[in-house]
């Protein structure tokens, strides 16, 4: 079973602001980015073309900006799978920026994601227990890791 | 029948880049948001929650940039219907800076749009002509406009 | 002195993505810009082009996403102040879609900024005591306000 | 010397939207991206920290948009220098989709850059000859690339 998963990116020109620095609200798509691909990575996709199975809203999001980072450089994130509920799973990520040493946190930040179907008359999502062939690949990460 | 409208926005913090400009790509979000004020001034929807009504996607985008704009500027984007086809309506977009003086053209540019429904069984977009109610509603600006 | 600000927009198309809901990431976006039409509503700038004057980095933010938001919806974003530091701002942020009865919260985020100038010679982000000019006009909210 | 770079990526659910494919905005995102990775590979950056060298403004950009990319797509964007002025870059950039078979064009693109540089008294960007360690590494791509 996973607990963790590693991306590496680079900022992009169109992901800084007029201060230089990445804009706060991209933390929050290199979150969803690092999500993407650990799902990826496991053969799944957080929202998979067949109606029949389910998809994952976000109901909280939050970050804690340490240092920025700039153009072009070279950030990890490290996912981490804090919390898996019978409903729900809540990742922490940690940016890393690498392209300087010491490699230091430059950021950290949490998504809470419910797992959710959507209702085929009303079209309304519905919150559903993780499918079982999902719930058997990934694990909460040892608390050792989320210090 | 209508051929012009008129969008004015501030430019956000978060539409600026590292260059201290409003990045290039949020242009053609700012035609778009035009495009959508348009058809909400006309009592339509670019994208109509029923499925039987058609979309708009976009088959060619262009801008040709004159003057950078920057964070606060006060943006007239002015979006003239420079032609109307069967199957298609094509837009001109002048962008003005209305906090200086004298007022001057910043920006323009152009989009076509093809009129499509979705196969009920492929999902493929298929090209239709424009829906009566809609083509009485709509006609090409004076060419004097556009030049 | 001012603690609250309302801002009022619609949802722009680009600002959905494919689950046909606006993308979590653009909450963040609407309240830097209602931060931002709040400072511009006190003759002040979130940041000015003068570089003897103060910016405001994000040091924290976060958002709680009760119902979804969709293209057109027309959204209340109400910015109270939450807390007034020595050298830091922190609102809440209040989402509330319009074009619907009742009228009901659909998120509420939060953000804690920093007063920061920068060092002349390291270019580095310094904290410090927000200038009187400014802290003259801002005021934290009533404690009713932000139950 | 260098005419052209293939940047592969995927599609971010961030970059749908609700009509379950990508924002035709990003594609310029994407042009731009592969741009600063064209650099990059050659050891230069399009905007680089230091104040005495030159940046890349764009003055035009177009797409022509044939089929839609969707979530997870794998996306190359290949760059070929269109044309070197004295003073401005043009590029192409085709898009092709590598998770079908056969592999298509589903984008054809262009951008316009000026070679600036910024006065130091006004701030205004002054169009200068394209530095002479940049442009020995870069050279226009043969008119059958382009075809």
């Amino acid at each position: 079973m996973a607990y963790e998963f590693k991306l590496t990116r680079h900022v992009d020109f169109a992901e800084t602001d007029m201060a230089g620095i990445m804009h706060f609200s991209n933390f929050f798509r290199f979150m969803e980015a690092a999500e993407t691909a650990f799902f990826r990575s496991l053969g799944l996709s957080i929202y998979p073309r067949s109606p029949d199975t389910v998809g994952w809203p976000r109901v909280h999001a939050d970050c804690d900006f340490k240092h920025p980072l700039r153009f072009e450089d070279l950030v990890e994130i490290h996912l981490l799978v804090r919390e898996k509920g019978k409903k729900s799973l809540a990742y922490t990520f940690i940016f890393r920026k690498l392209n300087e040493t010491p490699i230091r946190e430059v950021a950290r930040g949490s998504v809470v994601t419910a797992c959710v179907t959507r209702d085929k008359v009303t079209g309304k999502m519905l919150a559903v227990p993780i499918p079982q062939s999902i719930a058997e690949l990934i694990e909460a990460a040892p608390s050792s890791l989320l210090a």
